[in-house]
């Protein structure tokens, strides 16, 4: 039987995207899931609130995918919303954007290294992965919060 | 400039594999940062301790393997380690046969779906993601009980 090659397809776009936006499809649920004053105020252990956490993907999502697409790097910088539904409604539009933004991305590019944000040299589909991997991270210590409060919080493997 | 097709390589088998260890690696330090007793003990809202988190990563991830390269599915089974030290050294064991099963992995086999454990239809792939997926989750969960105990976890992004 013939083994997987070293130019094997394991995940197309198409897929990476959906993986991406199932994610992130999760993560608004659990930013959903938190009372509107609990999502900007608990944390345990001295740690973030779940808001910060997700100000922090927001201020990664579209700014990474804006350089994956063209190589120049904008400045990072975190969301600042203050209200849920402010949080919500720019998740949603990051949401459309990313969809928008994604059928650019050029050939060849996931396989490329390059510097992101002037900071981190890594090649795009790690680059890619890490955006993905930090969010599960944080949105995973966002379920202890809710189990902390009391609150059930959405399926992990609905997406 | 060309776009990025549906055949285009994303991430290479190899780079999976290397994604997939760099993920347990930093598990395994997360185990060792627990004091032996609170591995076993603490937890936050009624959540399982991490201990029990480290043994259904390890139940998932050679059958898991496992049922890639066979197409044979073998029971789903968390370990059932009783000290840090046999933890880990489980933990040592499943990666070395991890790096020996994954050059095996038939071509083509990553795009194909299949009923994983005869329970969950879903693409190779999305599979081996999922996998990963749910150490990061559950790993994320870990940091806080780390925090709440007063221990600095291990940086996030060292793998």
């Amino acid at each position: 039987m013939t083994q997987a090659s070293a130019t094997e397809l394991v995940i197309s776009p198409e897929q990476f995207l959906e993986h991406w936006q199932g994610h992130r499809a999760l993560t608004r649920r659990v930013i959903d899931a938190f009372p509107d004053d609990k999502l900007f105020t608990h944390s345990i252990g001295g740690m973030r609130t779940f808001s910060s956490f997700a100000m922090e993907f927001l201020g990664m999502a579209v700014p990474t995918l804006h350089g994956v697409v063209t190589g120049e790097w904008k400045s990072f910088e975190s969301s600042k919303a203050t209200t849920k539904a402010d949080l919500l409604k720019q998740w949603d539009d990051a949401t459309a954007e990313i969809n928008r933004m994604w059928p650019t991305i050029p050939a060849g590019r996931f396989q490329e290294v390059d510097t992101a944000f002037g900071q981190w040299k890594m090649s795009i589909h790690a680059l890619l992965h890490y955006v993905v991997d930090n969010e599960i991270h944080h949105r995973g210590q966002g379920y202890v919060y809710l189990r902390d409060l009391g609150i059930e919080p959405p399926h992990f493997w609905e997406r």
